[in-house]
């Protein structure tokens, strides 16, 4: 299976963030992580600070990929535009957070890219990647 | 390891329910489901309408179980007790919704039990709990 | 016709309230007011201040009944748990409130419950069990 | 028994809205319905678009009637005028709503006229009408 | 192509109000406007400050005439009588406004009858009208 | 000084309303006392129940008046067409309610019409009236 | 009559604030105005920025007085404390405000003191003083 | 005196919970802790989980219990069935909480059960039934 | 024990306001009550309405007594002052009010000094002095 | 007339999206519908997901244009930095929406840059470009 | 120059509050700081508790000072009072807070006062004096 | 020192903008005046009407510089990103505004990425970046 995973700002600097939410891994660690548990299956990965270009990516990845995990940080709770593009795009998409956004700032609790994806993972850290595969393989 | 599964309010009609949000399968069919994914583990099923039993369930666990999976149905949105209950038993805990609550009523939206586990899956009907089991291993 | 009256918390002590809003019967008053004007129809009484009881009778109503009348007390501000039992069951299903909503305090505006009737009545003390029958029959 | 029913604006268009939440009857359908149903009783029936008629009315009708039925059509959510004139006279008066409002958009769920009537009947199309009659008949 | 232009409360006294937000024109003079600009269509022109009546003439549109160009005035915002009507007339109809709203006053962002017209201009001053005819021969 | 009061809604059924919001005299009553207290002032008075009629005495008053005096009533808190009306034409204007509307319910708070008004008396029964007269007077 | 004429914070400063809103006089100005109008009363002025003292002034001023005019100035929509001295004592006591407050800021639109008064005047400049005179004359 | 205390969901688990809110005594302690200081009363102590069950037990309170002592723990929030059954019966009945709730979470200040007793106290820990103890004697 | 009560504005003149909601004593009964029910302890009695005198008290406290009570009157609900004082000093300190809070007015549900104290009695009049001491004393 | 049209996030995917909100042309369908409509003007077509990459547009278009067209996409709603930069430059600037927002998700009515334009057009689909550049024309 | 420094209530405690807010210097430290820093121009310090006399002094500043620096403490969010006092006087105004206000709670959000400066500095603790004076030597 | 000055959307184009908000200085003149004013510290500015390049270059300040002050225009109001970068850096870090935001727009009052900062300084036009820097060397 070809799998896109797309990280949103700041997600780049995981393993300098606070670890009781985000854990203790690097963005890098993580892809190793996902690469060693699923050995036979493909995977692209995008990290980006820039809501457009992860936009573009999103509107891409059909033509390329059969499912696709995006963390989209920051730009959860406001990115309308991302939100669209993940409408627009019928492969399987799984939206995972690190942190259980439940428990957090009340500007965190507005979920509008989460509206757009086939369901979502909060809560488990680097495990909620490894989580998102085994579910796209499921949703396949 | 040894996994207890508490399903809440109207999840045992689950087959009559609106199959675009709860999947088609009844709740039999998943915990079969279930044992037939994970069959070197060991498996307890609760279900109950009732707030309190549900409860009672949660404070006993420990005592008996080595993680917790649960779906509180309709008490997610406004049960402090169970949210209580949750937050003193110190095994690892998941929360599951068959659908995606980020596109539902906006009564659906404040998620109260779910701040105090370790984290949630929401959107993937009966692989929700197939991924929870897999994420409870992790948390070991 | 097979009718299953629900009466939820605190309707068992109908004749202790403020009658200004409840009226002045008891529910065994309105019980037999209710077999008396309808002597041609069956009727089941079910009462009980616990929510989850109350699910159980709505679930298992249309092996036994053609048309449930449900009072839920104050249940209906709250209880996502009998508004999703109401919800799936499919025989004719109506709520009354003894007194005009309306009127009344703030939390007693938000109507859960309710929307998964086929409609509601409220505001006329003991008669709107009576104009309940009276439309249930007209339903079927 | 004398009666006045007032209709409220779009209502003399019954019958071209949508029949999942109105019913498809006409209005003379409903009028014919309710003389056929209560023939020993005496029915007036007004029916305007403009809000100040409607008061005009309301306050006339003590004075000619025993009893008044009301669908205030789009104006029970915003029009203090006719509240403040149903709270001024002292007959029977019932409102009533062709759908189960509690189920619709949300400006339809603040009722302010309602606040000034006996009770109201909601969710149960054309049937209302006569439900309501059965219950100013109680009333009395 | 039959048109008919509807304006409420206090539009026919444009001329006296903000030019700033309003324009200069009179409501004759944005009459004549379109009759000038629009030579081979045919134009009826209602004006009415009473909110019933342009219900009435909005219920009997469709018997007369093709399309249907209203602005609400300051019944815009808090019409639902305005807002049915609208819905259940099947003619093209679009909702002009002179100026601006997203620039003014909290009340009238509130667009309650906007949302039963296929679309709407606001902004253009007396140009509004012009573009609105442009747009309902399209739409037909 | 040619001055026009005006009232708006329920006000004609003054003297069977609450009086310890409204006092106990009857419109009429109040008229009397005006005209008593300031016999060299003329005076026209205007009551109506439609939202539109009044928007028409308004929009007329300044050719023919000195001054104004409005209790809008329900549509106080409703009608912008009121308010803009208001708001056009330049003689003085006063708005008179008869009960203390700070103390009163939620929804007679939001004063929509007050906004284009001179000023305003709130509370003090029959007397608001003689008070705007006096005022008037002081504004000429 | 013996009146009490309270005057809040910063109003000592009139004369030197917006013109527009609160007129061009200064607090002597208004004092030599009320008492050159009402040469057969008594007049006490009592002004201060300390709500204490404000407190104080109202609690002693029954024994005292016939009436009071309070203008509380900005803590008309903060301050509880004015608010339950006014309630307890008897005597007529009228809320006088410079400005016309439904035209001003969000913060200025909570009345708070104003719900223990019998009636306020809004929007009058100096003259609203004259004409709570004239009104407290009235209510006596 | 006779004096029923009630201890509503997850009360059971005083001891394991966090202690700068709750103390560190058990339940059992606590129980102990009032005979030990009440010596000549009579106690009888009742502990849910379920809603219905606390219900019941306080409709009942009056005819075995001179006053009532309740900690209804998370349902203090949510319930309006406690509510109304603590409304109904016509013992001195005082509701305590073990932590401070005007520094707690959000959800945790609407305190709907509250509004049915004589008075509450919140934040003394274990010492907080005894002081209700104490006022229930001065409320006799 | 050295106990300070502060009494904050209005509480001076209790035995003039609503006996319903505070108790039919005056602040001196309630004085005379707690010495003669506390003859081993010693008082200070501080009453002002002013907030800023309550602020010096508070500040002032821990070097004269072990112990501080608190009634702030309207200041609860708007004074971050009071709050802040009470935060900084580190005797043990307790909130009192005559009333029930929970079930009076909205503004009076806002509690902004509460916040900072060890814990509140509220609703059972003048005998919430009296378990204010008696609680002090546990908590010394 | 040289008019640049800026299309947002999204909108190059346009023919792929619901076309009951956005019609079934594709961007460059609607780009030659413009080009064919209005053979003597010129045109610059510029689309981007980027916000900041439109932002630089905006700044730059006074330099090369006598108008500009702008559908923002998902970022109408959230985009600040879009709405200062539309205020900045002083060409005439309008609005297009290809749906009716007034009938969509809650989140999608607040409208940020519309504020900065001289005026909107939602509902029309692909006629909505045509009217905007008939109204430039007219604007001019 | 001649500057004021005004320091509202509790701010005479510095020293003893919370260090990671306030910085750990008394306000005696924070003085010298200052007159150590700027040798060469004249400071006065006031500082209080009460509102009043804060207002006071703000009055009368422009007779005495070419500038003012406040930190009016809780006042901040509550006082329109001390707001009102400075948008009347015309010297240099800039108001400082020691904290990061936007880090902390809800009710400290709402900046009343701050609206009447020229600006503020927030964050800096100590320094935040200083900066204060480097400005209004810049605003002169 | 070595300090990066970040200016975000629009700010590119001050002295276009509105003078009484902005002042009446370019970018370029700013920064001028910065290095007159620090000629001993070294300074590096950049400016981004693109979101995610800002994050990219707080990412990377710590590397090469010792302080970081940011002007991030609208996306103080939107961006979770920049935020959460902001937070994760080290870094002496300073928001200005160059004007006094709490004056401003409602939507402009929600400050996210302050909260990421040690503090802000706001309404000072050009002379904000002084202080920012003065400030900085203070909290190295």
């Amino acid at each position: 299976m070809k799998i896109l995973i797309i990280n949103g700002p700041n997600l780049n600097l995981l393993g300098k963030r606070d670890s009781n939410q985000y854990g203790s891994l690097t963005l890098t660690d993580i892809e190793n992580l996902i690469l060693k548990e699923y050995v036979n299956d493909e995977f692209s990965f995008f990290k980006s600070n820039i809501e457009g270009d992860i936009v573009n990516q999103i509107q891409n990845a059909p033509q390329k990929f059969d499912g696709l995990i995006i963390n989209p940080g920051g730009y959860t709770h406001t990115s309308v535009a991302i939100k669209d593009a993940l409408e627009i795009i019928e492969i399987p998409k799984i939206e995972v957070h690190l942190s259980n956004l439940s428990k957090r700032e009340e500007y965190r609790q507005t979920q509008i890219t989460t509206q757009s994806t086939d369901g979502y993972i909060s809560g488990f850290k680097e495990n909620g990647y490894l989580a998102a595969v085994y579910l796209l393989k499921k949703l396949k």
